[in-house]
C-alpha cells in the first residue's frame, strides 16, 4: 500500500507554538485569582491519625478553609488507575483510596488539605497542621518479600499478607522435564530493578471551579480527561456527568498522568467552598512521591538448558512493590509473567508472579507498562545462560527466539515477521558487534574494561484483550474544506495531534494543511476515548479516525453525487478534489462542495462524522539494543560509549516522530539502568532523594549519540 | 399536545452563575498581557486622506505597531452583515468595506490603527496620528432624501445618487381606485424615526493570536460566529478554516453584534504581528458611532378611506438612511416595505422604498429589523385616519386587520388565529381602554392632558425564504445518562441555553437536571449554524434540536432492544428512564444504558447525535400595545402612566423568559418613542451624543410598572 501523507516526517503540528513559547499548559490558563490549595502529608510511613487541632491553621491569614481526614462526613472510596471501567465488578479496579485519610500508609500520604488565598498562607498553614497533629505510629515495611511474611505489617486489611495479585502459570510439566534429561546445565539469576519516577518536566497541576448549578469543572495535565471525570464522580459520590474535565497542552506523562492523581481532592475542594477556582499544584518533590513510581520489581529465575542451548525448562518468580496504594496493581506484574513464555518460548515453564503492598508510594503506570522491568532481568539471565554454556550470546538468542507463526495464548496476536533477527542484523552491523563482541573477550584483564551486549524486547501496545479498547472520533468540515478532527487519545508532548492529522488526511484525501486537529480535550464535546496510555495512541486512534475519515468521505460523494452526476463508486478524494476514478479527472474541489452543501437553501448540510471503534486486536512491537560500555571497576564507573536501538514498528506514521520516541526512550533507559533510583531512609521510610538534585536523572550530558 | 418541561418557568441556566458574577465574558477570559489596539478614526464626515506620519507615534514607548489605509498592501473589500452567506453572486451581501480606508465615509470611520503595550501609549498614539493627518475635507449629507438629489456627495462610486436599494411594489391600480370612488377622505401623514443605538451593556470587544502554523483564533463578543469566520477570511483573503471563533457569554447584541465589527481588523492585526495576542475593545463612545445604529426612516404614508372605514387604496414612501457603509442595506427597508400590505390590507396599494447612504455611521440589525419604525408610521398614520373619519380607532383597526387565513404572498405565512383581535380584548379589558378613551376624549382642554392609545404589530421571525434557515445540533451522553447539546443559536443574554435545554429534555425524555448546554461557541467544534438574530434562535433551533434528540433517542432505544429485549417501538425514554410505552414499566435507566454502551467490550458505543436541519417555514409573531400618557404641551412633557403589551407568541417554551423578553423590549420601545436620539452637528457631521450622559436611554426610572 502506498501513501501520500502517511510516512512522511511532517513537522509537529504544535511545534512552531512551542518553540515560540505561546502554547498554553493548565498553569497558563489559570486566573491568577485562584485560591491555592496545599495537602497535609504524613510525616511518617504508617500510622493512625488521633487527632488535629486546626485552630491554628484556620487563624492565619489568609487561610480560606482548613480540612482534614476528620471532615470527610461521606467516605466514597475510589480507584486510581487510568484503566476503562467495566461493568462487570471483578473486572473493575479496587477502589482503596479516601480523598484524606486518618491511616497514612507511606511517608506522605495525604491528611488534610488547606486552601488559601497565596501560596505562603497556604505553607504555613500546612505547618501549623503538621504541628498540631497526634499520629500514632504503626510498624511499616519497606521490601515486598518482607511484606508477604506472615506478621509483617498489615496495610490494608483487604489484602491477606499485603498480597494484592498472585499470577501463578504453568506449561508442560517443569519437574518431569528437569528429572527426565541429564546434562541439563541450570542457570539462576537474582535481580532487582530500582523504584523510578516519570519526572515529566510539567509537574502535575489542575484547578476546579464550579459552573451552572452544581457543575465543576476541573482542568488538569492528565493523559486520561474521560477517566478522570469518571473518578472524580466516584471519589464525591455525584453523578459523573456533573464534571467536566479539559485537559490543555501537557508537559509530559509518562504514564504517571495515566492515574488520577489530586483531581477528586482538588475538586472536592472547590465543592466545599461553593464552587470557587482552586488550584493545587504539586511540586517536583510530591510529584516524586505522591504521584506514581515505577514499580521495584525482584526476579528469580532458573533455566535448565541443554547442552546444545536449547531450554529444558525454565522458571521465573516476581515480586512487584505496589507501594501504599493498588493504583495499576497486579496488572504489570500479571504483564511481566505473561510474556515470560514468549520471547524465547519453552514447552516446561513455571511462572508465578506477586504484587505487595510496601509502605512506600504507589507505584503505577510507567512508561512500557513492566516490560522493561522484565525485559532487563530476562536479559540479564539469558547473558550469564549463554556464558555458563559458552555460546555466544547473541546466536544463543537467535536460537530461542519466538519463531515467525508464534501466538501468543492470550492476545491471540501472532508474530508475523522474523523481526527480531532483523533488527539483530542491522544492529549488529551498524555497532560491528561480532567482532567487537571477540576483541573485548579477549581483552586483557585490567582495572578498566570494555564490553558489548545485545538486548530485546517484545511489547504488545494497547490493552485488549484485557480490557475494553475503543475510540472515537468526529470530524467537521468548515466551508474551506479544511477539517477539524476531534479525538480523545490527547497530545501529551509524544506527537499524538500530527499522526493524528496525517491518518485523517489520508484516509480523507486532502494534504496536511487542511487538517486542524482540536488539541483540547474536553469532556463536554470530546467524543469519549480513554486516553493514551500503553502506547495505544497511534494504535487505537488509527481505527476510529479511518472509519470516520470514510464515514465523512462517503457522505460527500453522495452529496457531490447531485452536482457532479458521477456515480459514488467511481468517485474519490484526492489532494482537496473531488475526482473521477476512471480517469483523475478533477470534478469538483471539496471548498465549493462544503460551501455548497452549508449555504444550500433547500438541503443545508454542514458536513460532519462521528463513530466509535471498538478495537478487537493489538499490535506487536519489537526491537533489540547494543550498548558498548566502558567500565572502571575498582571506581565502580560505567561509561556508555555507543547505544543503538533497532525497532519493527510496523507502518510508521511519522519517521521524524518515531525516532523522536526511540531517542527518549532511550535517554529514560539510560537513566533507569546507569544513574536513577529512589532510595529510602529505613527508619523512617522517607525518601532520601525526591528532588532533581539529589535523584540523579539522565540527561543529554549523559548520552552518547543515540 | 401537553408538555412536561416545555412551557414551565425554568430559571435561567446562566442565571446563578450571573448572580455571583462568576460568569466570564470575552474581557474576563483575555491574558492580562495582551496588546491593545486601538482605531485612527475620521475627524471629517467625508474626506480623502493624503498622508499619515507614522514616525511620531512610532517613537512613543510602548507603541508595538502602527498601521493606516496606506499599509493594506491587498485591498479586500468584504460585507459586514450577519446573514448567511450564499454561492449565488446576486443573493451575496455587498462588500464595500475595508480594514483601513482612505476615504472615510462618516465622523468616525476607520483609517489607521495602533498597537501598544498598553491603553495609554495606544492613546498617545492614536493622537500623534491625528496631529500628523492630512486630509481633504469633501462635502457630505446628513439626510436620506437630500443624498438621493443629483448633486449630491457621492458617498461610494457604486451606487447612483447614493440609493443602494429601491423597492416599487404595487398591488391593484391605486389611481383609477381613487379616480372611480367618490367620497374617499385623503388621510396623509409624514412621519420621521430618529437614530438609535442599541446600548447593549457590554461593548463590542475581541481578542486575537495565532495559533499553530497560520491559524488565527478570534475571541468575541458577537452574536454571530460562524458569520465571523467567514467574514474575517473574506477581509484578509484567507482561506476561511484558517481562522476560528469563540464566542464566550456576551453581555447583550441586539443586533448590533449581528454585524462583524472589528473582528477582520483585530485578526489582521494580530497576523502582522506574528500572531501576537491583541486585544480591540470599543469605548462606549465608538460603540454608539462605529459599530452600528438602528436605520433613521422617512415615512410618506397616504390612506384614500370611504366613509364606512373601509380603504379604497393606499400608499406608503420609506426613505431609509443606511449611513456610510450598506451593512444590512436594503433588507431592512425592504422589510417594512413588504409588511405594509398586509396588517391592513386592501386591494390598491403603492409602496415605495428607497435605502440611501449618507454620511453618518452606518447603520445595521437592530431588534424587530424595521418593524418598530413601520409600525410607528403605519399606527400613528391609522391613528390620525380613524381621528380624520370620527371613528374609534381601536375599531377602526378592527374592521381593517388581516383576516384569519390571510396568506403573506411571499414568505407564504398564514395567519391562522384570529389573534391581534383577541390581543385586542384582552389589553383593552386590562388598561379599561374603552371606558378611558371615551374619558380622555372628553377631558377639559387644559395644559396638561391624558390620553390613551393603542398599536399593533406584525412580525415574521427568522429570515426564510428571503435567506437560508438553517440549524444543526449535536448532542453527548454521559455515562450517567445526562447529556450536553451543542448548537450555534447562541446565548447572548435573551436565555437560549435555557430554552434550548427545555426543547431537549423533553423531547428526549429527561429531566432538566440532566441538560447541560455547551454554552461557549466555538467554530471549530460547534455544529454550523449563523448565530441569534431575527428573533430566530428559539424557532430555528427547536427543529435541529428536536431531530437530533429523535435521532438520539432512536439510537439510545436500538442499543437498549439488545437488553431490555422489547422491540423499539414499543419503547420510549420518560424521566431518564427506557419505558414500554404499553403499560409504562421502567425497564432500564438511561445511566445504565449509557455506561453499558460505552463500556462495552464488543460493541462499545458513545452515544451521540447530531444533524442539520434546513428551515422552510417561518413564524408570525403578533401583538399590541396599550399605552397611557399625560402630556403637558407647555413644557413638552410626556409622562407614561400605564402600559400594557399583549403578545401571540405561539407556544411559549419558558413564560418567565418570555416575559422577561417583552418587558426588555418595552422599555427600548419606551426610550425609543420619548428620549432617545442620536444628534448631529450639522456643520461637521459629527455626533453630538455618542455617550450615556447625553444620549438618554430610558432606564429603570422611566417605565411604569410594565
Amino acid at each position: 500500500m502506498s501513501y501520500k501523507v502517511v510516512g512522511k516526517p511532517y513537522i509537529r503540528l504544535d511545534a512552531h507554538d512551542k518553540a515560540i513559547g505561546r502554547t498554553k499548559y493548565t498553569d497558563d490558563l489559570c486566573d491568577r485569582g485562584a485560591l491555592i490549595a496545599k495537602v497535609l502529608h504524613s510525616p511518617v510511613a504508617h500510622g493512625i491519625v488521633k487527632s488535629i487541632d486546626k485552630s491554628e491553621a484556620e487563624k492565619i491569614p489568609g487561610v480560606v478553609a482548613v480540612y482534614t481526614c476528620f471532615d470527610l462526613k461521606e467516605k466514597h472510596l475510589y480507584p486510581t488507575a487510568g484503566h476503562p471501567w467495566s461493568m462487570d465488578p471483578h473486572h473493575q479496579d479496587h477502589a482503596d483510596r479516601l480523598l484524606m485519610t486518618d491511616h497514612p500508609r507511606y511517608h506522605g500520604d495525604d491528611i488534610g488539605a488547606v486552601v488559601a488565598e497565596d501560596e505562603v498562607a497556604a505553607a504555613q498553614a500546612i505547618r501549623a497542621l503538621e504541628k498540631n497533629m497526634v499520629i500514632e505510629e504503626l510498624p511499616f515495611v519497606l521490601d515486598a518479600r518482607e511484606a508477604m511474611k506472615d506478621g509483617a505489617p498489615q496495610i490494608h486489611e483487604h489484602w491477606k499478607n499485603n498480597i494484592i495479585g498472585h499470577t501463578d502459570m504453568h506449561i508442560g510439566d517443569t519437574a518431569k522435564a528437569i528429572a527426565e534429561e541429564k546434562d541439563l546445565i541450570k542457570v539462576e539469576t537474582w535481580c532487582k530493578t530500582p523504584t523510578v519516577q516519570h519526572c515529566h518536566i510539567e509537574n502535575f497541576l489542575c484547578y476546579a471551579y464550579g459552573e451552572g448549578d452544581g457543575r465543576t469543572v476541573i482542568v488538569a495535565s492528565t493523559q486520561i480527561p474521560h477517566i478522570v471525570r469518571r473518578v472524580v464522580g466516584q471519589a464525591t459520590g455525584l453523578p459523573w456527568g456533573k464534571f467536566r474535565v479539559i485537559k490543555p497542552y501537557v508537559g509530559g506523562g509518562f504514564g504517571n498522568k495515566q492515574d488520577v492523581l489530586y483531581e477528586p481532592l482538588c475538586a472536592w475542594l472547590s465543592i466545599q467552598l461553593g464552587g470557587r477556582l482552586v488550584k493545587l499544584e504539586c511540586s517536583r518533590e510530591e510529584t516524586f512521591i505522591c504521584n506514581r513510581v515505577r514499580h521495584a520489581v525482584e526476579f528469580h529465575m532458573t533455566s535448565w538448558v541443554r547442552p546444545d542451548g536449547t531450554f529444558a525448562a525454565r522458571k521465573c518468580e516476581i515480586w512487584s512493590d505496589q507501594g501504599g496504594y493498588v493504583s495499576h496493581g497486579h496488572s504489570i506484574a500479571a504483564k511481566e509473567a505473561g510474556a515470560f513464555p514468549q520471547l524465547y518460548p519453552c514447552d516446561n515453564i513455571d511462572c508465578e508472579a506477586w504484587t505487595v503492598h510496601t509502605n512506600k508510594p504507589a507505584a503505577g503506570a510507567m512508561r512500557g507498562y513492566g516490560m522493561p522491568q522484565a525485559s532487563f532481568a530476562w536479559e540479564i539471565h539469558t547473558e550469564e545462560i549463554a556464558e555458563k554454556i559458552g555460546m555466544q550470546p547473541l546466536e544463543f538468542r537467535r536460537k530461542n527466539l519466538m519463531p515467525v507463526g508464534y501466538v501468543h495464548a492470550f492476545s491471540k496476536n501472532e508474530l508475523y515477521e522474523d523481526s527480531i533477527n532483523q533488527c539483530f542484523d542491522k544492529g549488529a552491523a551498524f555497532i560491528d558487534y561480532y567482532k567487537k563482541y571477540e576483541e573485548y573477550k579477549n581483552q586483557p584483564k585490567g582495572d578498566i574494561r570494555r564490553g558489548i551486549a545485545v538486548s530485546t524486547y517484545w511489547y504488545n501496545t494497547a490493552i485488549y484483550p484485557i480490557s475494553l479498547e475503543t475510540s472515537s472520533c468526529r470530524m467537521v468540515m468548515n466551508q474551506d474544506g479544511s477539517i477539524q478532527v476531534q479525538i480523545a487519545e490527547n497530545e501529551i508532548g509524544q506527537g499524538a495531534d500530527t499522526v493524528c492529522a496525517q491518518m485523517a488526511a489520508e484516509t480523507l484525501g486532502v494534504t496536511m494543511d487542511k487538517v486542524h486537529v482540536v488539541s483540547c480535550q474536553d469532556t463536554d464535546i470530546t467524543p469519549f476515548g480513554t486516553g493514551v496510555y500503553a502506547s495505544r495512541g497511534t494504535f487505537v486512534m488509527s481505527f476510529s479516525i479511518r472509519q470516520t475519515a470514510l464515514m465523512l468521505k462517503e457522505r460527500i460523494l453522495k452529496y457531490a453525487h447531485e452536482y457532479v452526476r458521477m456515480p459514488v463508486f467511481n468517485m474519490d478524494i484526492v489532494d482537496n478534489w473531488i475526482i473521477r476514478t476512471t480517469d483523475g479527472r478533477r470534478l469538483m474541489s471539496l471548498e465549493e462542495l462544503s460551501s455548497t452543501a452549508i449555504y444550500h437553501m433547500t438541503n443545508s448540510q454542514h458536513m460532519t462524522a462521528e463513530s466509535t471503534y471498538t478495537i478487537k486486536s493489538n499490535a506487536l512491537s519489537l526491537g533489540a539494543c547494543f550498548a558498548e560500555v566502558e567500565v572502571d571497576i575498582p571506581m565502580c564507573r560505567v561509561q556508555l560509549l555507543n547505544i543503538i536501538n533497532v525497532h519493527d514498528c510496523g507502518t510508521v506514521i511519522n519517521p521524524a516522530l518515531a525516532e523522536a520516541q526511540v531517542h527518549g526512550g532511550m535517554s529514560m533507559g539510560i537513566g533507569y539502568a546507569l544513574s536513577e533510583k529512589l532510595m529510602w531512609d529505613e527508619k523512617t521510610g522517607r525518601a532520601l532523594n525526591n528532588n532533581l538534585l539529589d535523584y540523579k536523572l539522565s540527561s543529554f550530558m549523559d548520552h552518547p549519540r543515540l
